[in-house]
């Protein structure tokens, strides 16, 4: 354990787990789980961010993240797996980092405009919002993780996480670096969109989730969009422009040339193709239904789960802390 | 103890106390002790805020100022005396209200733009710095405090604090706030200039401070500005434009109807005058000194006391802090 290097990474509980992310990073997280000494994060107060105005569901998403994550197999055992904001430490950082961030690093956030953007209808123009990329500047380096999966979007966030982390040892760690400047992991995951074609996202309606039965699966994929243009059932397919065909390439791998040259050839049609698709899909989720259902029926076991991997995530953190204290030359640290 | 009204205050550490400390806040703050359970913080966070870039001077500014604290009437038994960064529960708290505090409110600040442009040379456009008040909240708020003893500046910021105490109230504490919307007390004391006239402070190098020695007292005293218009001992005095006649009416209350006759009429001389204005002082400071003394000689006291009052503040803080997770219905709490 002591010669892996850390990783952190995490997901915002605000609504269920999906495919997508399955496709787009936990899937990944699994695997990094053997070459990383890996922390994965529920980030409740990143999710505060955007639905500070209610938080009804928010115990529940977070409670359910966990069981997505155990049911694909994040491994408690191995990995580090907690809640944010059972780690207060994050916060102590975070008002400390923001003293060294100036507010024009924050301003010039390519995601920053974007989702003001977006989503701003709910009134996100906030403080916290705008100190988003300290935070997750603080939930890394408090770690002292070196490494982070993310996708290239999130490029520019690490940039300014590694900006961040530069000052604070150029004032406080001369010739010893306080804090280690987190490097990316660039994984090129495919990105899986929703059933209608567009992002996969909640708010679009759009999503597979990882807690969805059988049947709800089979529903979801005969709504698929296909090629527009085959309408009849003798109608040749394009593949290339059907999000059927796209799935295909990501859970039926051993298949797909087979589907593509049926497809061109009107050999198969859409619905048999989804049906096939369907199979796919829950072949792979099967195994997680199953760890889901067991899970489910021990909520206690999930919250003790959440404890153990905060109180080490906390240890770690508080490890960190007492060093920033005292560079930082604080009176009683 | 229990039906007194909490009280939080607090200093900056950026330098040593003051004359204009004591007379705006400090003489009060002694006097508040009978009246009030008070919280008397040494905000070595808000230091960080203008002083981030070099904290070499802080933990002997905070140490100096719990002496002089302490020097003055301070009473650790029954005030609660702390040090910001000892309980991080505040860092939590700033962070969650942070949530809720729409960036305007902190831009249109008057103190804000304000510092901008008095301390620009420093670098604090940061993200720490324009969340001045939002930290200042989470002090206040976080000891459910519902009195802050402030000059007429800092109504303000004050406001602010109610205003975002009142959005946390709005969405989550209906018909039973969360938190408290702190009122101010507003002490009519008299603005204590510095030995030249203008306002006194460390970077004007114009301050009497609480632990200067006699003779420094006396000799600060003579180099005090007199009515220009009085030159030679002969000509008669305009006490109204003399700053000596401004601290006698402080500083040697029983006296100044004799002093401002004297001047008027030029009975007296301003090298007297300063005399009896350097006594008047010294009687004042003169007990301060005794006790800064024996407590220079036992820094490991003045350390017990802030970590006596640091868990003190601590379990008041974390009881608040139980209330609002629960209130914000995070998953763990």
């Amino acid at each position: 354990m002591k010669n892996k290097k850390r990783l952190l990474s995490g997901n915002r509980p605000t609504g269920l787990l999906h495919l997508g992310n399955y496709i787009g990073a936990l899937q990944n997280w699994v695997k990094l789980q053997d070459e990383y000494e890996c922390f994965y994060m529920v980030a409740d107060w990143h999710a505060l961010t955007s639905e500070y105005q209610d938080t009804s569901e928010l115990a529940h998403y977070v409670e359910q993240m966990f069981i997505d994550w155990l049911a694909v197999g994040l491994d408690p055992e191995r990995s580090t797996l907690f809640v944010q904001s059972d780690v207060i430490q994050h916060a102590e950082l975070t008002l400390l980092l923001g003293m060294f961030t100036p507010l024009a690093w924050l301003e010039r956030c390519p995601t920053y405009k974007e989702q003001l953007q977006q989503l701003g209808h709910k009134e996100i123009a906030t403080y916290g919002f705008l100190g988003y990329p300290v935070l997750q500047t603080a939930d890394i380096v408090i770690y002292r993780a070196e490494v982070v999966p993310i996708g290239e979007d999130q490029i520019p966030h690490l940039e300014l996480a590694r900006e961040i982390v530069r000052r604070v040892n150029y004032y406080y760690g001369k010739g010893n670096p306080i804090l280690p400047e987190p490097q990316p992991i660039l994984s090129p995951v495919p990105k899986l969109l929703g059933i209608d074609g567009r992002k996969m996202s909640k708010s679009y309606e759009n999503c597979i989730y990882l807690s969805d039965s059988q049947e709800t699966v089979s529903a979801k994929v005969r709504q698929m969009v296909t090629d527009p243009a085959r309408v009849r059932r003798t109608d040749k397919g394009h593949p290339n422009v059907c999000s059927v065909f796209d799935y295909h390439k990501v859970f039926t791998p051993e298949r797909v040339e087979e589907i593509e040259q049926e497809c061109r050839t009107a050999g198969i049609g859409c619905v048999e193709c989804k049906k096939i698709l369907a199979q796919s899909l829950n072949t792979l989720m099967e195994p997680f239904r199953e760890k889901r259902h067991k899970l489910q029926a021990h909520p206690e076991r999930i919250k003790e789960i959440a404890l153990a991997g905060g109180e080490r995530a906390r240890q770690v953190a508080e490890e960190t802390m007492k060093d920033v204290r005292k560079a930082l030359k604080l009176f009683l640290k």
